[in-house]
């Protein structure tokens, strides 16, 4: 794939194209201004950082990024990490804050081209099923908990840690405001109506399934209306006690370099790299998904490059982090988006919303769009997926809880590292007590199973062992220790068969583990063989000279090996008989 | 085994083994003596401490130990390590620095047992092959480096880093004193003969190997008699200028137990279990080393039992932390000991040494104990497992090489540390993008091979793959990429079976995988097959419903699989031309 993929589809563009992307980009268009500005406010933003970072995003993702209908751009999880991150610098509305987004952006996507250029891209693989269930549903909690003051018309917590809101709830329960209350209500009330009735509503009134969909989707447009035409109407005296949105300028956005020191560098890079790796894992399973339904091909090399783009572009007009939208996404590839051109004219119409309608989101109460923030959150909590995790596996299970209650105690950063460090330990841990077979043959048959789950017969001298795992550092003190423990008992054994069917690769230690197995099993008259080594195993042992100096044999199939060894043992009796007779 | 597995051996025990254990016990005594004096004065602690730790450790471990030989005590890396810790809190020969000590042992023991008790010792599988021949090298050279200004005569650096040492040795090195330099000069010529060719001398002069074997071991013993000669025949006024032991207390240690608040407790833990670790490991693999040679068993959470006593009783003496000693250990070996009593033995005449000839040490200079440390520190340095680390695989080259920088510049504790996270980050990479291999028929038999490899056939309508890992969350994204990208181009597939011979377990992210997978291939016409699933594998997927859901079927063998798509395919072939016809 070329570093630009829109020279694979631009040659065969046409008209039919041009409109399914076309409408797309009209139906995303009335889902994402509601949300970024909501994101914006989410992140501690100015509204129109929400624009900016969204127009830079849709351009530059659809010039490098390798999914046709991603539409990327501010989001809820990535906005409150970056609040997070830069509140360490300055609080929000402050320039010192501003500032700070704009380098984390910077160093962000920065971070994302570098991963790239080094090939590890495979840094998202440490976030595992769990402690990304763990964290984004904590984190989730985490949002909606910061809403419910602005929902109530009480200004937003200095404190947006769980227990700073309760408490900051506590003190200033008593001056909400009814009036915001009952508009916040409202809203979701209505927002909760599109998810979960109005598409069959809509369906029963004759409207097709698509267009039905693309109506329901753009719910957040409605109660952006609704919140402005309520406002606009009344009395001035009566909606000054209204949070309102306010003055959105209706100009493009200027651009600057964010410029920082090596400390401050130093400083962002663990934000920085978290919500990198956070960005293009959920870009990539939502990318993912979409490819595989449209049976085409997804780059995560290029991904990194078109993530880290959309959010270096993000950066130069004083936006936030941007990651690919689950929600507008859907909708993106729903409602027909072909090519990236959707997402481009998508930034151009939000261009054009930008300069044409500014004005018109100045009375927009803040309430509205903690609404659109809050149902949108509630979403993330996916309630069967931990459900499915506390059934599963223990060790995900506590992977999970202690990620969600990392998250929720010590807020995301401190979360998703106690979580990733917990998953590696129960990773190690298991891994470091591999299932060990001793296995014998299934009637007459080449097949050899588990002497403790099958009736197989067994040769007396010989003990086959399968090690249901890759040899390397975590296992092979276990694997020898099980293996000297076996034949501790049974003076009768002279031959070790290890099986090697599930060893996919071997590291140094466990190299080492082999050397000293044959030389150590040697000592006391035990033959080390080797059956069913995979050709990269194989390719391996051949180079450092351990298959010259074995003692033993390597064979093709343990039932070769099997069929040898009882051989031997023939002979060996025969000859101790012959002896025996000549004495 | 029982929680004493003294029990287990003393009921056969007769006067053949108690000669044998009492032979091994005198000599195993000669090189103790020297190396715990020499290993306290490494550790920053009076010399009796060496001793008292010794005796405490092997009467301990003799009770609750699962080794018959593990010779345990003071050891040279553990030495290094401890001053390492303990210098944080106080100059070595302070007060504060022995208190320091004595609660790291005792926290190092506690460690080990609470390990035990949760179940943990697995813990140690964490220190891959590449990370402990990194550390071990570079503190063998940290070693050797801290003893150069006591050979040359100058007192220690107050600096155990390499730079401070050198530094130190720049500024220091013209007040050298030449006796000093004399006295340790030959006893590290004395120590290397008897590594290199003593022992063929001894037995050209007709002396049998087991003993010429016993008299070139107990060396550090010549030295130090030597040492003390030297000193005592010497003009008191010359050999004032020479450093030597000074008074040993010819008397038993009072016990004492190390009391601790939480903070110093906190502060220590860290130190601790990378000691605990470190004694671990080094212990278990001397005990299954041994273990194996005798076809004994080796039971590992014995181990942290009586590891964890000898640190404790440690502790309650003044000692410092103690691990199974290699050198001593052999020499336990080699020299008969067949039962624990051997080190009961042994310790009883270290409290006889210590009661009898403790006067005797006073003159013993101590520039030959360094020469003891550092003859017996070049030995840590295994150069052949570098060279086979370096041609066996290159990320065990990436973790030593950093593993053993980091260990030179900033210490064992942060070398070790970063040596863990670099093999864990590699071990994730390298399992991040498993082997996947497209498998066909091998002629008309049972086997398939990879396409790639293999003159193998494979059907058109069906994508056969077998993933050679675990499902586990380092690699589902890419199992899950690697898929749809293959099918992306093959619009003609409509059946993908995924062989599950190398699947040894699966997570909640694999699980996750295989539903999105199964999802996702049927909204666009495509059946998910799976074959050879072991039997833990087919358990879990039948506890969460994957099974029930699966669009697919689970087929026992590849070839079964193959047969029954072939059938169908054919099976549907026809029902497409029927319906023709019936047009």
């Amino acid at each position: 794939m070329s570093l630009l993929p829109v020279i694979g589809w631009i040659r065969t563009y046409d008209s039919q194209s041009f409109r399914s992307d076309a409408a797309a980009s009209l139906v995303v268009l009335f889902i994402t201004v509601p949300q970024v500005i909501a994101y914006a406010f989410l992140a501690g933003m100015p509204p129109e950082t929400g624009l900016y970072a969204a127009i830079m995003a849709l351009g530059c993702y659809a010039l490098f990024g390798s999914s046709r209908a991603l539409a990327v751009g501010p989001t809820a999880i990535v906005a409150m990490m970056t609040l997070e991150a830069a509140r360490v610098f300055g609080e929000p509305g402050t320039a010192e804050f501003q500032t700070a987004v704009m380098q984390l952006t910077l160093v962000t996507g920065a971070l994302m081209i570098v991963l790239r250029v080094v090939n590890f891209g495979s840094v998202i693989s440490f976030l595992s099923h769990a402690v990304v269930t763990g964290f984004i549903s904590a984190a989730a909690i985490l949002i909606i908990t910061n809403q419910i003051p602005l929902l109530l018309g009480i200004s937003g917590s200095p404190d947006t840690s769980m227990k700073g809101v309760l408490t900051y709830l506590a003190e200033q329960g008593s001056s909400l405001n009814s009036l915001v209350l009952g508009i916040s209500g409202l809203a979701v009330v209505v927002l909760l109506y599109a998810k979960l009735w109005m598409k069959s509503h809509l369906q029963k009134l004759g409207i097709s399934a698509t267009v039905a969909d693309s109506l329901t989707k753009i719910a957040p447009m409605y109660v952006v209306v609704m919140g402005v035409l309520i406002v606009g109407w009344l009395a001035p005296d009566l909606a000054s006690g209204v949070a309102v949105v306010g003055e959105i300028p209706n100009a493009l956005p200027a651009f600057g370099f964010a410029f920082m020191g090596l400390n401050t560098l130093q400083e962002l890079i663990p934000s920085a790299l978290l919500i990198a790796m956070v960005v293009f894992m959920e870009s990539t399973s939502i990318g993912t998904a979409m490819a595989s339904k449209s049976r085409e091909k997804i780059d995560a090399n290029q991904e990194l490059i078109g993530l880290g783009a959309a959010n270096l572009g993000s950066s130069l007009v004083g936006g936030f982090p941007v990651a690919g939208s689950f929600a507008r996404s859907i909708v993106n590839f729903s409602a027909g988006a072909v090519t990236p051109l959707a997402s481009l004219m998508t930034a151009v119409l939000v261009v054009l919303t930008l300069l044409l309608f500014a004005a018109a989101f100045h009375d927009l109460p803040k309430g509205v769009l903690s609404a659109i923030i809050v149902v949108s959150a509630v979403q993330l909590i996916d309630l069967s997926a931990i459900g499915k995790i506390f059934r599963f596996n223990a060790a995900d299970a506590v992977t999970f809880s202690f990620t969600f209650l990392s998250v929720l105690v010590l807020g995301v950063e401190s979360g998703v590292l106690i979580g990733v460090v917990i998953s590696f330990v129960l990773l190690i841990r298991s891994s470091s007590k591999p299932h060990i077979a001793v296995v014998g043959r299934v009637g007459e048959s080449e097949h050899f199973r588990n002497v403790e789950r099958h009736d197989v017969t067994t040769l007396s001298n010989v003990l086959a062992l399968r090690v249901d795992e890759s040899m390397y550092f975590v296992n092979t003190r276990y694997i020898e220790r099980f293996l000297f423990n076996e034949i501790a008992d049974k003076k009768e054994i002279d031959h070790v068969l290890l099986i090697c069917t599930a060893t996919n690769f071997i590291d140094t230690s466990g190299l080492e583990m082999l050397e000293t197995l044959s030389e150590n099993l040697s000592a006391i008259g035990v033959t080390l063989h080797l059956a069913e080594v995979k050709g990269p195993v194989m390719d391996k042992l051949k180079e450092t000279g351990f298959y010259k100096n074995m003692t033993g044999q390597v064979y093709f199939t343990t039932d070769l090996a099997m069929k040898d060894l009882a051989m031997k043992d023939l002979a060996m009796k025969q000859g101790a008989k012959k002896q025996d007779s000549m004495k």
